[in-house]
């Protein structure tokens, strides 16, 4: 069994994996007479493969129990899946590069707080969501449409996740 | 001077304008082995227009000065925009049908919870975030791309809201 070392989340971490959405060090501007500032253009939703359309979700995920084993990743070959948390509470990303099944050697582990989302790039390998320790809500906006998107495989080996 | 009545916003009353994206009476189910329970497909993202594409970005939006005039709408003739609120606080929306520019009598104000999101369908007459009593964010999925996404109309006479 190999331990997963948790790094904190941020954009260039994250780079190879997809999308870090928070308004840290992100473009923005004044719109609507300066009432509102816009972060603009934080993921690339991608989503248009073989018919796809883009949709927003909410799903309600319930807390993990900690050390946990990691034995399976899955990932989504026709479009990508992002994720927003709800209630401002620190949440775990498990993921590994598209390519070739992941391995303990090539998973990484992040620690996002509860104002970052992140965009998984299409075919990017992960983990389902991972929520620390009350029920919590996330904004979801992914892909609907014909073709399989999920696909699943077990790691070669467990990794245990440790808060 | 005419005055808005405020009312809740349910997604019957706003079907006319766009999506409600709220868990209450969506379809849902179990995903992730059951940790995460999906509510599914909440809003229609109409982005493809003359080669548009799907981006999220967050606003910051300021609160106003009740009794407010409503003095303008505006509309995106390219594509849908999606707004879901980040910290549980009522917020509210002014809008009308595709179509002539409104007047007082075809406009419409909501109250929504922190639990309620929108999407207003593409060339929704709208005013801008109506952000009630504090510094407040959302997340938003919107279109980028080429052409002209943004009109804006003086509506015949002033509309106000009063909170």
């Amino acid at each position: 069994m190999t331990s997963l070392k948790i790094e904190p989340l941020t954009r260039s971490a994250f780079a190879s994996f997809g999308d870090v959405i928070e308004m840290a060090d992100a473009q923005h501007y004044p719109i609507n007479e300066g009432f509102t500032e816009r972060f603009h253009d934080l993921a690339r939703i991608d989503t248009g493969t073989e018919g796809g359309e883009t949709i927003v979700s909410l799903f309600r995920s319930q807390p993990r129990v900690f050390p946990l084993a990691i034995t399976f990743v899955e990932r989504h070959p026709l479009g990508s899946q992002a994720f927003y948390p709800l209630q401002n509470r620190d949440w775990l990303i498990v993921v590994a590069e598209a390519g070739e099944p992941p391995s303990a050697r090539t998973l990484r582990a992040f620690r996002a707080t509860g104002r970052q989302g992140i965009n998984y790039a299409r075919n990017a390998w992960h983990f389902p969501l991972l929520v620390l320790d009350r029920d919590s809500d996330f904004l979801v906006v992914d892909r609907k449409g014909p073709g399989n998107n999920l696909e699943e495989v077990t790691l070669p080996g467990a990794v245990i996740l440790t808060i």
